[in-house]
């Protein structure tokens, strides 16, 4: 027996945008669409071109987008009241996207049409169909998100069933049931949903929308796929108004690898994890350690009943296998996983090391202690060859920082240079000290490195920063730990490297010495990565 | 008629702390405990005496506690295999803990007896009759935790309620079926635990005990309490192995606002809010803003058509009062939100303005024109206020820059204490001139200023930074543009600043500013938000 096939509309770029804290721009808005089409989901909610004019650029810009997986929808809201869908300059700018598929939203609550939308029930009827018969008939493919459908069901049935029935008159392709306020507990959905698919033609997808204000957004959608829905709306890491959409890194696994129901490409699941952990760094949020199947504990064991029982059989505290959604197990206080993968890439810096040489071994210790203590070595492969180089015995420094002092000042000596720096380095028996002024603190220290350096190494020349990136990790006041990512080019290649401190001044200075002598090592072949 | 009652057992202290990055203290205990009776839950399991010594001490300690609303347990297995319950040590330390009432746990899942105990089926029945009737004897109340046991009922569903009909038998108070791996989905609550009901004599209470593996906890201790559960373990947020436990502060509102069911004195629901943010402050974590009821944003609006929907009728995009949780509605101003959002704000500050008042259409000019420069106020509302007071011409400073200096350098004075600052302000007419020692640039000026201000304002004492992000806008190398975010508070309320500066010391600088005129203003009462 096949699974059935049920649609997973991603809307982080759109309902998810409308979280606190949540901003995208253009180039972040393309990243996520990449990574979302990778994995393989059917439709990206990408925004709402009538509300925003960064929306309408982001189409424009997406248009040279070729997708393997996805479709891109576009949404935005029925026409306003008492003006036909050509005089309505919201519907005009989703048609002006050039997105084939939209997604239109209607009132299907008889309160918000009277109260909030001060119309008549009947205009409100109206102005659902004339905009979808209008996308239709303009070549569109329609979604309808009938808002507040689980209130108004609730309140009106037939006013609210009458309204998804104009939709589909319309032309809607898929009707989705939006609990849009959050307020649905489980023993709401069953019920409604069965009834609503037996009132609406079967040919007809029907699809579902949760929010999480009380608590229930994952299993509330999961018990209208077993109504009968086959269309999963939500954000892939539960980003939203309030307390947020569905999660989709919840529900893509829960459906099709604890129930019989196919959402992404099978082969594509182990992505989920990845894909979790780049999401959130594009967004620059923290990803809940606790978030279910994608979460850096969500296979991570404590106590010691728990870890006794995983030694003994993983099923004793695991539901499902780490690797089937790419996480991996962690036991607290020990160690476990990736040496093979580690021994393969100091094989090419050695290649006397196999996967159970005890450098492979303790390096793999090592790494598992550092990814602790806030090192992420994914984005930053020019540090881990470094440090492997280092672990092995086989690097000699090219040289030494004696110290650095940087000066930061308000008001500033020039709005330009806030800062200045004195860097004093030793290279075999010389010493070079310089000093240069920045533009912040790292800024000013990057100059003065390279000047001191130069000197010895004039290749260095050439060698630029053109990225920087700083994460605060774990939240709490000034003095959390920082990590910074630096991208340096020479102009021919680009290397990223890392470093992490409770001060973000020797976070980047870490991640800037990495890049310099990463440089000089290649520049060298010892390293040819 | 009257709500049925529902017993609420928080574990916050005991599975709680086996979550990953928590860890209490005796007095963090102690004071948890305090704040949990005060809501009013039923139940504080505070922790395992057999396995943690520090547990043991706590005990000693709590029994000077006068509690109105809660009673202890204390939380131990059942004996081991082969000997008795007077030889096992983990049950004498259980008993030695003085506790009136315990929390016994036992496998109620066949797998787990033969693969992780290693012991026959029979054996296991006998541990937990035995354990169960030596403390009823000792005159202890007892709970039962029948671990794993939706696991067990599905693969050997006999055996399964054949343990939990011996802990009956033997004088347990109260059954407890655990969902110990959090793999249940919603589908497989509501007929097991009717079942289970139907099983047992009418006046034994049946419990519910939830994990969140596949998101479904919450959703799934509701449908429990629906089929017959009428005692409810949770976490007060969530904490606990892997993805957590089921979400009390989630829970106590769902089932006592949105359901027939009592769980605290009524009286004590606004209680809500305050208790999350204490728990959080105690355990040194960041409250998760999406979490429902309690969490930051669970009443925040920043779509433009929400804020609108607000605007008109609360209902429309709320599902019940903020207020009866103790939380409070936000609307956000950001690149989404229309005009009216923006008078709405500042008609709070000045009642006078309308949506067409001059200065709310240049304050909205305004704003594009700093968003556009990297702003961004959604997330930094306070810095949004005093942005309006100075446009309204309603705010003068507190305090005068003359000027700050900030030193970093390596190798370090001290590993903790990297950087030093200088501050010299003016107050009135006085001149105050400070400097500190920090852990980066950003600590050792924040203590610096606070330090130099304290002089003329004490409030200032008890504010202290909760979080600190940084965001690189352009991602142009070292002199990009970078946007900090400060979360400030000062144990009673939290707000939150921005600063924006190539020089990411001058952008942390204006955010650290603001958040002092702001904590001044508001105890002025200049500002009330």
């Amino acid at each position: 027996m096949s699974n059935e096939n049920v649609s997973i509309f991603d809307s982080t770029l759109r309902d998810g945008a409308q979280g606190e804290g949540i901003n995208f721009s253009v180039s972040d808005k393309l990243a996520i669409v990449r990574q979302l089409d990778t994995l393989g989901v059917s439709y990206i909610e990408a925004g709402n071109p009538s509300s925003n004019p960064k929306d309408l650029q982001f189409f424009q810009a997406a248009q040279t987008l070729s997708l393997k997986h996805a479709s891109l929808v576009a949404f935005g809201a029925t026409r306003r009241r008492g003006i036909t869908v050509q005089e309505d300059p919201g519907c005009q700018a989703l048609l002006a996207s050039g997105v084939k598929t939209v997604c239109i939203f209607g009132k299907s609550w008889d309160m918000q049409v009277t109260d909030v939308l001060h119309t008549t029930l009947e205009e409100n009827l109206r102005m659902v169909a004339e905009t979808i018969r209008y996308f239709t008939k303009q070549g569109r493919r329609v979604f309808f998100d009938a808002e507040h459908f689980f209130d108004g069901y609730r309140t009106n049935q037939d006013y609210a069933l009458s309204v998804v029935l104009a939709a589909v008159q319309a032309g809607a392709d898929t009707i989705i049931l939006c609990d849009t306020n959050g307020a649905a507990l489980p023993g709401d959905i069953t019920p409604v949903v069965s009834q609503v698919r037996a009132a609406l033609p079967p040919q007809v997808p029907l699809g579902i929308h949760c929010h999480n204000d009380v608590g229930c957004a994952a299993a509330n959608t999961i018990l209208a796929v077993q109504a009968g829905a086959r269309h999963v709306q939500g954000t892939f890491l539960g980003f939203g108004e309030r307390c947020g959409n569905a999660n989709l890194s919840t529900l893509i696994p829960d459906l099709q690898i604890k129930l019989p129901y196919s959402c992404i490409p099978q082969e594509n699941l182990p992505l989920l994890t990845k894909t979790a952990k780049v999401l959130a760094e594009i967004t620059n949020i923290h990803l809940d350690h606790k978030m279910p199947f994608v979460g850096k504990s969500a296979f991570t064991h404590k106590g010691g009943m728990h870890v006794d029982g995983i030694s003994k059989t993983t099923a004793s505290f695991e539901h499902i296998s780490p690797a089937q959604v790419g996480n991996h197990r962690n036991i607290l206080l020990s160690e476990m996983s990736g040496r093979s993968a580690i021994a393969m890439k100091m094989n090419a810096l050695d290649d006397s090391i196999t996967r159970d040489s005890p450098q492979a071994v303790s390096f793999a210790e090592k790494l598992k202690e550092m990814e602790y203590h806030g090192y992420q070595f994914e984005s930053a492969q020019a540090s881990l060859e470094l440090r492997m180089l280092k672990h092995l015995g086989r690097f000699s420094p090219y040289f030494t920082l004696l110290y650095f002092k940087v000066l930061g000042e308000q008001p500033a000596p020039r709005t330009d240079r806030s800062c200045s720096a004195m860097v004093k380095v030793k290279v075999g028996d010389s010493i070079e000290m310089t000093a240069a002024e920045g533009d912040g603190p790292v800024n000013a220290l990057d100059i003065a490195l390279r000047r001191a350096l130069e000197v010895f190494f004039p290749a260095l020349k050439y060698v630029r920063l053109v990225d920087y990136k700083v994460r605060v990790l774990d939240g709490a006041a000034t003095a959390a730990r920082v990590r910074v990512l630096i991208e340096s080019t020479d102009g021919e290649r680009s290397w990223t490297t890392v470093g992490v401190s409770t001060d973000i001044i020797e976070a980047s200075w870490m991640a800037l010495a990495d890049s310099i002598e990463y440089k000089l090592l290649r520049d060298d072949k010892v390293l040819n990565s």
